[in-house]
C-alpha cells in the first residue's frame, strides 16, 4: 500500500504518517543468528506498523572496510528485506564517523581543540569539518551509495551525516577562517575597525596573525569569538553541501536533508534551512521539562519551512542514558508526545531506536525492541498500539500545516553575543529566556512562530525579540517600518546593544530601536542571583494589572516619547520606568527593562492579547494544549497533559479522527489524553 | 628476645603484635647532628615498644645517586642499629619514587596521560608501568638489595614499591595492550564482537588501531575502558611480580608483599593477593567515617587470603594532611581502631611514620615522633601506652582467625562496569553499596567475608552480591548451583547486565542470574537525586515488617516462579515487586529492586539472620562491636564505639587478656572502650 | 594653572588632587570623525575637572606597527592637544601588551604553562617575564618615547607597563630559576637539604634536574612552589626595572611607577615598592564589600611608601564587567570611595576609563564618557561634581599623610606558605584572615599600617601578625626585642611553623617565636567547615569579657610563662588555653589558638585599645569612618558609610573644606556624606 502511494520527487508527499526509527541491522552482523535477527525485525516492524526506517547512518566502517574495498551486500541485502515489506528508508549517507583505518590514513581529518590538542580517533563526529580528505572520501562513499540505491524502491529520503556540530581550531581552519574574514570584511584594516582590535594593542599587520580564538591565546575580542562561531556553522554547512550536491545530482528525485537537534550552539539552523528539502528533528526533552519545551522546539523546527510539514526523526520510547538523570517515560507520555509533535505540524513520529544495541555508549540508550529481544514489554506495546492508531489518521491531514500571527525572534549570532562570557552578567541563558516568552503564550495556546530577525514581519500582529542584543542597521530599520505600519514590537533589556559585529551602539541605547521604542537606556544594573526588585503596573485595568518580581537585571530608561505602563518599585531606580509603551505611526511598541517573573510575563501577554485580539483555537482549561492545522482540512489538536481528565466544551459538534466518536458540545479528555477534532461541518 | 623467637621461611609466624611504622632515617641525614637523632629514634623506639619499622621504602635516590653509583653504606648502619635494639625491618625495595637523574636519562620512563602529554618528573608512583627502563633499572636495585641483605638478621619481610597505582597511556603500553587483547580475545574480529564496535562505525580493521581509551579520543566504549582498567592493574602487577621474582629467587626465606591502600580503583587487589605472602593493609578512614567503614576493609583484607593473620601497615597515629579535612584523632581513638584492626585478624598495629617529616608535602602528616623531637606529648605517651599494652597479648592469640558464614561478593570489573559513565544513572558509587549492606551485617556483629565471584561459595550460608552487574555465563551457573544445593543468595538491582566484555545480556535481565532469582527485570527506572519511593513489606512475621523509603532506582519486576516480599508504594509500578523470593533447589534467591534506606536493609538483614540462624559472637548492645578470632585459642573482642560506657552481659566466665581480670557475668567496657575475653574454661 | 604650579623633579609635588582617568585615544582612530571625538574629549575632560589622564598603556601596536616602523605623530597630536588644554599625562611605556607581530616573529615571547603549553597570541600581559626579546624590543619602545617626549610640557609621570603578573615555566624560566636557586643556596646539596628533597627520592644531582613546579610533574615541594612565586616576582620585577633604568637613564626628572592591582599574589609589592617613585593602586572591590575593605587596601598602599602620598589610579565611575556580579554603584558610592582614598592618604582620583569602549572584553566596563558619548549622564555628572568639588582642596592638605600607632604584619612570603594546599587545612585565606583583623580595628577608627616582617617595628605600639607561619630565625629575633623593649605583639595559630626555606621548625611551635610568646603548641586541630568551638574569657574586666565562638583551626597549647585570658569551651581541649598573655621583658605578647568570630576579635580589639591607650582621631558613632591626616597642615576626614544621616560631636570648632562651614560643636553627616574638617585654631 504504502509503496505505491508515495509520490516520488524532491518533495515528500505523505500517504501516511511515517513511524518507525533508527535501525542498524549492521551491529547484529556479528551474532551468528544475525539473519534471523534480521527476519525477526521485519516481523516485529510489521507488527509495530512501521513504514520508515533510517538505516545506515552510522555504517561508514561497514560499506567500506578499507579504502579500496566496498561492501554494500549487506546492506543490498537489508534493503530488500525492507522492500518486501513495503517498508521505507531514510537511507544515511554514512558520513558521521569516520572508520578508524581512515583516521589512522589521514591524522589531520581528527579535529584540534582551542588549545592546539589533536584529538585522537574515536567516538563520532571527531572531524575537523574543513578537512580536505575528509571531505573527498566522504562524498566518495556518498556517490557510490548513490549511484547503487538511486532507483530502489525502498530509497524514500537522504539522511546526510547526523546532528551536524564538529568544531576544530587547526591551521587548516585557521586559513580557511582568514578567507572566510577577507569575504566578510574585504581588508585587513575593516577586520581591525570591525573588531576594535586597537584596544590592548591588538592590532592585525598580517592576515596570517589572525588565529581561531583560543582559552590559551586570543579570547578577550568578543567579534572574534562570535565570528568563529559564525565560521564553524557555514564550514559545516559547506561540508554538508558537498554532500548534498553529489545527491541531487544523482537522484534528483530524492529529497535530502539532515536531522537538527539540541539547539546546537554553533550550528545555525535559519542558514542551513534553506538547504534541507524537509526539516526534520530528534526530540529529547529532559524527563522533568514542562510540556512547553518540547512544543518550542517543534514550532521552532515548523517555522523553518513554513507550511511544511516535519519530521520527528528521533525521540525515545523510553528513556535515555545520556542525561544526568534518566528516569522512564511514564505510561502515555510517549504517546502525548507524539501526538505533540503532529500538534505542531510534524507528520512523522520516529523513535531512536528500533533494536537496542548491544555495547556502546547508548547500550542502554532505550529501543523500541529491548535486550529482552522479543515484544511482550510495555514499550513495544505501546510503540505498537500508536503505530496502528496512526493509521487511523485521514491523508488529508497530512496536508495541513498551522498558522501563527505572532512571531517570537531568534538568531544564533544574538545566542553568540548574549552568552559571550564579557557581558556584564554570569547569568544570561538565552534559550531560556526565549522560552520565558514562549511559555506564556503557550498557556494561552496563541500559536507562534520562531523566526530570524532576517524574515518578513508583515505576517505577524506581534514579534516578541527578547535579548535583542545584536540588531544591524537594516534590521532595526525593518522593525521600525513594520511598526509604523501598524506592527506591535515587543523587546527587553540588553537588547539594542550591539551591530552586526558586536560593536557597541553609539549615541544611545538600544541603538537602532530607539526610536521606534521611543526610549533612552541610559544605564543598566545586572542584579545579583537572588536578587529581585519589583514591577508595579501602572494605569490598571482589567487586563493589566498587579505587582510582580522580576529579577537579573534592571535598565534605567529615559522616556523618549514612550510613556511607562509598569515602574520598579525599589532600589535607588524605584518609580522608574519598567515596562514602556509608544505608539508609533500605526503601530505600537513595548520594551520590558528587566525579567519579570513568569506571572509578569503571563500579565503582559494576558494585556497583548486582549489589545490585538489573539485567541486560541478552542478555548480549553489551562493545562490542556490546542493547536489548530489546516489546509486540506482544519483539525484541531487537544492534548491534556494533567494527571487529571479534563472538559472541554465544543462551540460546533466534532469528530475525532482517533475514536470516530462524534462530539456535541463537551468532550472529555483523560489524564494525559489525546484528540484530534474535526468540525463535522467544515 | 624477639629476634629469637622468630620462624623463618617464607610464611611469617608471629612471636608477637608487630608494632612500629615507617621510618625514614635518610631524610635527617641533611642535618649535622644525624648521628644522634637516629640513636634518639631507636631509644624513642625501645621506649615506645616498636619491633618493626618499614624502612627503605622512598630511598632509591639515596641508595643510588647515579646509575653507576650505589651507596648502601648508610642502610647498613641504620639496619645495624636496629638490630642492636633487636627491632625488624620490613625493607622496603625503595621502586616507588624514581631518582631525578632516571627520569632524565630515560624520560619514557615517565607515564603519558590519556590525552597523550607526557607528564614531567617529580612526586612518587610517577612512572609508566610498562617502561622497560624502569624496570630493568629497579630490579637491577632490588637485586643488590637481597643479596646484599639477605642474611641480615633484622630483615623480616620485603615490602616491594608502595601503594601500587601508576597508569600511563603512551605508545608502549598501546603496544603492550594489544598484546595483551590479543591474549585474551585472539583475533581481531573477535575483539569487534565482543566490543560491538560496529556502533558508530568504529570497527577495528588493523590492530594498530587499537588505541588506549581517551577523554579527547575513544572515550564510547565502555568495553575497551572496563579491558584498559584491568590491564592497567595486569602491569602492575607484572611490575610487581618483576621484583618478586628477584627476591623469591635470592631471599626464598623471606616473605613478600605490597601494601593495599584506598581501595585502588584499578588495582584488583583480589588478582594480586594471590601473590602477597602476607596482605597489608594502610588505613586512613575519614575523621567522619561511622566505624563499620574501617572494618569493612579489615574485613576485605582479612578475606583475601583467609584465615592467615594479616597486617595494619600504616595508620595516623594523630591526622593526616591530604584529607579534605583533617582534625585530630581524638583521645582514645587512634587505640579503639588499632584493636578494632586486630579484632578483625590483624596480627600489627604500624603506624605513617616514626618521625615527622621536616619538609615535603606530608611533613603536617602526623607521626609518633613529631616536629617537637621529644616524647613528652599526647601523641607519644598514647602510642607507647598501646604499645606496652600489646605485650600482654598471648602468642597463641596470634594464632587465630575469624569465620564468616556470610559473604559479600565484590569485584573490581564490576566496580569499573558499575561506575562507567554510560550507564543509565550518574549516582552509583559500587563501594558505598557494598557497603550500605556490609554496615547492616556490622550493626548485627555478624561476621562477613568479601569475596570475588570467582570464589568458591560453599563455606557461606548466605551470599549478598550488590550491583552485581557484570555476571559471566560461569558465574551465574556457580550461583545457581549454590542456590541450588541450599545456599541463600541476595542480588540488587542493576545485576546481571552484562557478560565479562560488557555485552548485554539478551533474552531478559538479570541474565544468568535470572532462572535463580526467578524473575524477569522488564524494565528500570533511575530515580532522580532526592527522589523516593516507598517498598512496603509483604507476608508480615516479627521478623519481617514494616514500610520504609527507597531510592536511587526502581526495577519494573515480572515474577517467574518468585513472589513478591515487598512492593513499590508509589508510581505507575505501584504495587509491583519491590523484593522478591524464590525458592530453587534446596536454597533460596533474593532479589531487591531498589535501594532501600538504612532501615531497609537493616529489615532485611534482620530477616536473613532469623531465617538462616546467623549469630553474633556475643550479645552485646548496638553500638558495641563484637569479633572473634578462633584457632589456637578462642578470644573475644569487645570494642565500644560509643562514648558512654556498655555493660555486657557474659553467658561465661571470661578473662580480659589486657587486665587480666575475670568477668563472671557482666563486663562494663568505658567509652572507648576495648576488652579481649578468653573464656575461662575453653 | 597647573602647569606652572607642578614641580618638576624625580618625587611629585602635588599642586591640587589630580583628577581623570585611563584615556585610550586611538582606539577611535578607526572612527572616521576621531578628530573630532578627540576635541569632544577634550571639551568634556575639562569639564569634568580633570588634571591628569593615563595615555598610551596599550599601545604599543598603535606605536609600532611593525619591527622596523614606528608611528609617534599620533601620540604627539593628543599630547599637544592635552597641553593645551593644561592636562597632564602619565604616560604609558605600552609595554603591557606585544602587537601581533612581536609573538609572531619571536613565538617563545609566549608563556608556557606549568604542563608546557605554550600560550597561543592575544590578551594582554600574555609574555614570558624572563623573555629577551620582550625586553629587548620593549626597553627599545620605552627609549624611543623617553627621548621624544623628555622634554614634553604635558609629561608628569612614567606608568611602565600595567598590573604586572605574568607567569611562565618555559625553559628559559627554568634555567634562570636554577640561577636564582644558586644565588639563594649556593651548592646544590645544600637546595637539597633546604627543601628536603629526600622524602620520595625527590634529591636532585644535578642542577638540570631542577624544574619549575607543575601540576603534571614535581608538585609535592611547598618550599619549590614557595621559592618560584619568589623567583616570578623578582623576574618581573627585572622586567620592570629594565624599563626603569632607561627612563631614569633619559629622564631622571619625571617620576616612575607601575600600576598596582589585585592584590596580586605573585607579585610581592613590598619588595617592588622601593622601586616605586609613587605608589598606584587600581581600587576595584566587590559591590558588596564592606567598607573597610577599599580601606584595607588603601593602607596598604600607603603604607609602602609611608609619609608620602599614593595615587588612586583606576576606579570604576559605575560598574565593571568581570566580577562576577556587577551591578551598579549607587548614587553618591563612587564619591564615598574616591574620598576614602584620599582619606587613606591618597592625592588622586581616577578612573578607568575616559571614554567607554566600542569593543573588546571590556567594552562593557563603566567609564566617565558612556557609549551614549555625551554629558547628559548620572555618571558624567557625578564625576564633573567631584572634580569642581576637589578643586576646593587646599594645596597644604596633599603634604599631609597619616600615622599609625598599630601595624599589621603581611608578606608575601607567608601567603605562599599559608595557601599552599599540602597544609593541615583546606579553608586558609591568608588575606581574609589579615582583614579579620584589621576589620576589627578599622571599626574602632584606629589607624594601621601594613608593614612586612623585615620591616623595622619601633615605631609601633601594636604589631598584630596573623597567621605568621613562615618565620625565620632573624625575624623571631627582632619581634623578641620589641617585645623586650617594650612593644605589644599578638600572634595567631599556625604561626611559626616553618623557617624561611619552608623547613618545619623543630623543638617545639611556634619556633623562634615561642620564647616571646611564653608557649609551646603541642598539637593542632584543624576544624571542619562549619564545626565550632566556644571561647571563654578569663579574668574579665570591663574591657574583657564575654564568650565567642571560633572556627577553623584549635591549637593544643602549653603554657610556659604565659597565662590563658581565654580557654575553649568544647572537645577534648575544653579548659585549654584559646589565647594567652605574656608579660616578657617590657612588653608583652599574645597568641590566639583559633580563629575567633567577629565578635571575638573586636573583644580582643577593645582590650588592647584599653590597655594601650589606643585612640580615634574623632569619637564617632559606629559605621562614620574617621582618619587623620597631618604634616602641612592637620585634616579630619569623615566618611558615612551608612543610610542615615549621622551626628558627630566635635571637642572644638572646625571648617569643612567642602562646604567652608564652620561648626562649633555638632556636624550631621548626610547618608554616604563626606567632610574634611580642619580645627579653627590649628
Amino acid at each position: 500500500m504504502m509503496y505505491q502511494s508515495v509520490q516520488r520527487g524532491s518533495k515528500l508527499k505523505f500517504p501516511a504518517v511515517f513511524y518507525g526509527g533508527d535501525y542498524n541491522p549492521e551491529q547484529w552482523m556479528v551474532d551468528k543468528n544475525w539473519r534471523e535477527i534480521w527476519q525477526e525485525d521485519v516481523r516485529l516492524m510489521r507488527k509495530a506498523g512501521v513504514n520508515l526506517v533510517s538505516l545506515g547512518i552510522f555504517s561508514w566502517a561497514a560499506l567500506q572496510p578499507a579504502e579500496d574495498h566496498f561492501t554494500f551486500e549487506w546492506l543490498d541485502d537489508i534493503l530488500e528485506l525492507l522492500a518486501e515489506q513495503q517498508i521505507f528508508a531514510c537511507l544515511g549517507t554514512a558520513t558521521a564517523a569516520q572508520p578508524a583505518w581512515l583516521s589512522v590514513a589521514y591524522p589531520d581529518v581528527l579535529p584540534v581543540d582551542e588549545t592546539g590538542v589533536r584529538h585522537k580517533p574515536g567516538v563520532r563526529l571527531n572531524y575537523c569539518p574543513t578537512n580536505e580528505h575528509f571531505r573527498r572520501l566522504g562524498q566518495d562513499l556518498v556517490r557510490r551509495l548513490a549511484e547503487r540505491y538511486r532507483d530502489h524502491r525502498a530509497l524514500l529520503l537522504w539522511h546526510v551525516s547526523n546532528e551536524y556540530g564538529p568544531a576544530c581550531y587547526c591551521d587548516h581552519c585557521a586559513m580557511r577562517f582568514r578567507g572566510w574574514l577577507q569575504q566578510r570584511y574585504g581588508r585587513l584594516d575593516e577586520l581591525n575597525r570591525h573588531w576594535i582590535t586597537s584596544i590592548w594593542s591588538r592590532t592585525y599587520t598580517a592576515w596570517e596573525q589572525v588565529q581561531p580564538p583560543s582559552s590559551i591565546g586570543e579570547h578577550s575580542l568578543p567579534a572574534l569569538q562570535i565570528d568563529y562561531q559564525h565560521f564553524l556553522s557555514d564550514m559545516n554547512l559547506e561540508g554538508y553541501l558537498g554532500e548534498v550536491a553529489i545527491l541531487r545530482d544523482v537522484t534528483p528525485h530524492v529529497p535530502v536533508m539532515t536531522n537538527f537537534h539540541g539547539l546546537t550552539r554553533h550550528i545555525d539552523y535559519f542558514s542551513w534551512a534553506q538547504h534541507q528539502d524537509i526539516i526534520s528533528w530528534d526530540s529529547y526533552p529532559r524527563y522533568n521539562a514542562t510540556p512547553d519545551v518540547a512544543a518550542f522546539h517543534y514550532d521552532f523546527m515548523r517555522s523553518l519551512k513554513q507550511k511544511q510539514p516535519w519530521l520527528l526523526l528521533e525521540q525515545t520510547p523510553s528513556q535515555v542514558q545520556w542525561h544526568q538523570e534518566n528516569p522512564l517515560k511514564r505510561p502515555g507520555v510517549m504517546r502525548l508526545q507524539s501526538y505533540q509533535a503532529l500538534a505542531h505540524g510534524s507528520n512523522s513520529v520516529m523513535f531512536f531506536q528500533w533494536r537496542q544495541a548491544r555495547g556502546g555508549r547508548e547500550m542502554y540508550h532505550g529501543a523500541i525492541v529491548g535486550h529482552a529481544g522479543h515484544e511482550q514489554t510495555r514499550i513495544f506495546q505501546e510503540v505498537a498500539a500508536l503505530g496502528a492508531e496512526l493509521k487511523l489518521l485521514e491523508p488529508a491531514l497530512l496536508e495541513t500545516h498551522m498558522q501563527a500571527r505572532v512571531a517570537l525572534m531568534m538568531s544564533w549570532p544574538n545566542w553568540w553575543a548574549v552568552e559571550n562570557r564579557h557581558t556584564p552578567s554570569r547569568h544570561f541563558n538565552y534559550i531560556a529566556e526565549l522560552q520565558h516568552y514562549y511559555r506564556a503564550l503557550w498557556k494561552r495556546n496563541i500559536a507562534v512562530d520562531i523566526i530570524s530577525p532576517d524574515q518578513p514581519l508583515d505576517n505577524y500582529q506581534l514579534v516578541i525579540a527578547p535579548l535583542f542584543t545584536m540588531v544591524s542597521e537594516e534590521q532595526g530599520a525593518a522593525i521600525e517600518q513594520y511598526v509604523k505600519e501598524g506592527g506591535t514590537f515587543l523587546t527587553t533589556y540588553f537588547s539594542g546593544m550591539v551591530d552586526e559585529s558586536h560593536r557597541a551602539w553609539l549615541g544611545g541605547f538600544p541603538g537602532p530601536l530607539r526610536r521606534t521604542l521611543g526610549i533612552w537606556v541610559e544605564e543598566f544594573d545586572p542584579l545579583p542571583a537572588g536578587k529581585t526588585n519589583t514591577l508595579f503596573c501602572l494605569q490598571e485595568t482589567d487586563d493589566w494589572s498587579g505587582t510582580y518580581n522580576c529579577e537579573h537585571w534592571c535598565d534605567i530608561v529615559q522616556l523618549e516619547g514612550a510613556q511607562a505602563i509598569a515602574i520598579f518599585g525599589q532600589d535607588f531606580y524605584a518609580g522608574r520606568p519598567a515596562i514602556t509603551e509608544y505608539h508609533y505611526g500605526l503601530g505600537q511598541a513595548f520594551y520590558v527593562a528587566t525579567r519579570p517573573d513568569a506571572a509578569g510575563v503571563d500579565a503582559l501577554m494576558k494585556m497583548l492579547q486582549s489589545r490585538l485580539g489573539l485567541t486560541a483555537p478552542l478555548q480549553v482549561p489551562r493545562g490542556v494544549e490546542v493547536t489548530r492545522r489546516e489546509g486540506k482540512m482544519v483539525a484541531y489538536f487537544l492534548l491534556n497533559h494533567l494527571q487529571e481528565a479534563q472538559c472541554i466544551t465544543l462551540s460546533e459538534p466534532m469528530r475525532d479522527v482517533l475514536t470516530q466518536y462524534i462530539y456535541e458540545q463537551v468532550i472529555q479528555l483523560p489524564a494525559l489524553g489525546v484528540a484530534i477534532l474535526i468540525p463535522v461541518y467544515q
